[in-house]
């Protein structure tokens, strides 16, 4: 479904909607014939709501495939993650949260090891400490390069961001990463005729970024790929008719919603600092987009009782989210991490989708298997949830007389 | 799926497909935990139907889209309704059962009110009755245009369709309703250059009608908006090779009937009205669709009560319909209309489709809950539902070798 189709049936309402994420919330039985980490938990509240709402799976990206967090979590928002692709580079500066202007070109960037002949030999650099990356970062800031500003900033060990900030920047630039080892990084070429600019600038913070870190073995040369722009999407205001607002600890979550034109409220550090956001701005805005992230950590941690948990944490806060008396609330995850597995999978992600105006589906508890039998289907597509939760919230019209 | 793709599987065959469509037929439970409309009725034909063939529950448009009859119907046929759509004009005019030609163009008319100084102060002209309506109409229709023939002709209180006839007509035209009171009726626009002799002519139309209209207060003037022609969409007998048939009492659906090439036969006002003109007609065609109305109206109308009725009167006259032995059967809705939210919802609609070829499902009774688990799945696209009928009725081949 086109988003302009949906958008064309928004009708003004007060209600309002939340989406509850938790990152990787879908699992796998530890060992055959178990439960999975969700089936495992305790969670009355949960059950409640899946008893009394609609269940399913959801597919985020296509069968088969496990979604990386940002394009799961832009399904989650009703935007076709491949048609609404995020370049790494920006999806990368949100991860650090570094706002992007619609002026900025920003590149993911590696600190690398080459040889003597300027070969690379550790495309990582030997996985330098994060303070160590931070370091670099500062030495390379004061770059200056004519008619841009520039921003070097740390990520994490061996990764960095680049942002270019100009008039008239592109990025149709070829990467520098020749993504194997025994090669020379690349010089950025210019893949369109207005890009010749950009290119040649970026070459230039490259030559004079070599110089500066030949000193630094390991480090002592960079790489640079994904080159993008902050995407010009139309924002969930825009589309859905409603005041947007995210609820997240971690920068690459807060980023990805910045994409869609949400406000990024404080997550604080806990789910209880961020049930407290919730209340505080509860009367400001039509959609709460709240994220919980430690259900993924320990999945990838491998740590099924720790995920157990973690979602046993959730529902036990459930009841102040619940008392704010939501018109449509969906719960589900972006995607699965079975702690079985200690990665994103592509199983269909569970989810429940709660108001007064569900169709009774016999699913009495939110659980994997639980959710197979329910209204939502057992692979309803990720998109389809943002339409539904807003139809149960009474905000779209009929489509035709 | 592409109509032509189907269309190139038909092969040739005197099997015979009924689709009966009960408007509105999906539905929710009066209180939390009770059962739906369909569910509380007493079917037994319906539940052995349900029995024998398969089950599950479709949606027309979209997830979490409330679909209008018009495009709901659109996709029973197999059309897909977000290609295939209806200008309002030609929508109106079918609901007055007005016969366009492709020479026609259609507009939805509303009678308003003006002030003094032009402004329209009641888009609506105070909902007027239908009869003035009528003395209306029937007072702008001698309106002269050159070299075209005008049709003016009342639908319901305010509201009438206007038809201009000739040659070279356009229907890429601007509308007049401004959708605000206290601004003036708009001009009409030419959208494309070939229509700006068309533009002149409506201008003409409307310029004259409000020196006619002035002296009737509160229906002093009119807008126009919706202008349209009938589509040029392939036929039914050209995609799907059945000599088809409707079989529908309200003029809406034999309009959208018609747009897909269905000869419109007399429905008479009763249900078994329409069942004897079936048995009347059951020589003459391959398809029949078979419209129920009521459903609809009495989910309308907040009547729980009323529309259980009416599906045990569907249920009750069905053996008469069996006793022709169609080779394959679908019984749906085209929306779901539930009584305790008296308008059209976005709820999947229960569907099942009965042959001698179905494979079982473990469906026993017909009611969205056992709909679920049936065999066509609990969110199957509502264009699917034709394909299925034809080939369980023998008349597509394989594709491919």
């Amino acid at each position: 479904m086109e988003l302009s189709t949906i958008s064309e049936l928004v009708i003004p309402s007060d209600t309002k909607v939340v989406l509850l994420v938790m990152d990787g919330l879908g699992g796998l039985p530890a060992e055959s014939g178990g439960l999975t980490e969700l089936e495992t938990a305790r969670t009355p509240n949960l059950d409640r709501l899946a008893d009394e709402g609609i269940c399913g799976l959801h597919v985020p990206i296509g069968p088969g495939i496990a979604p990386g967090s940002g394009p799961a979590h832009l399904a989650l928002f009703g935007y076709d993650p491949l048609r609404y692709q995020i370049g790494r580079g920006v999806l990368e500066a949100g991860g650090i949260d570094f706002a992007l202007t619609s002026r900025d070109v920003a590149a993911r960037g590696n600190f690398c090891t080459v040889d003597a002949q300027g070969l690379i030999s550790d495309r990582r650099a030997g996985r330098i400490p994060t303070e160590i990356c931070a370091e670099l970062t500062r030495e390379l800031s004061d770059i200056a390069l004519p008619g841009v500003e520039l921003f070097v900033r740390p990520v994490k060990e061996y990764r960095f961001v680049l942002v270019l900030r100009g008039e008239g920047l592109s990025d149709a630039l070829s990467e520098t990463d020749p993504q194997r080892v025994g090669a020379a990084p690349l010089p950025v070429r210019a893949l369109a005729p207005d890009a010749e600019r950009t290119a040649a600038l970026v070459n230039q913070f490259v030559a004079e970024a070599a110089q500066r870190l030949a000193k630094h073995h390991p480090a002592n040369m960079l790489t640079l790929r994904g080159f993008s722009k902050k995407p010009d999407w139309p924002s969930m205001q825009d589309v859905f008719g409603l005041r947007t607002a995210a609820i997240a600890i971690y920068p690459m979550y807060r980023g990805v919603s910045r994409l869609v034109g949400m406000e990024v409220l404080s997550g604080g550090t806990t789910f209880a600092d961020e049930i407290d956001t919730l209340v505080a701005r509860w009367n400001d805005f039509d959609f709460f987009f709240i994220h919980y992230k430690w259900t993924d950590s320990r999945g990838e941690d491998g740590d099924f009782a720790a995920k157990v948990k973690c979602i046993e944490e959730v529902d036990a806060l459930l009841p102040r989210l619940l008392a704010l008396h939501p018109d449509s609330i969906i719960v589900t995850g972006d995607h699965s991490t079975p702690a079985a597995m200690k990665a994103h999978s592509w199983h269909p992600v569970p989810a429940l989708l709660w108001s007064n105006r569900c169709r009774p589906d016999g699913v009495r508890a939110f659980g994997e298997r639980a959710c197979l039998t329910g209204a939502l289907g057992p692979r309803i597509e990720t998109t389809a949830l943002m339409p539904l939760a807003l139809a149960n919230a009474g905000r779209l019209t009929k489509y035709g007389a």
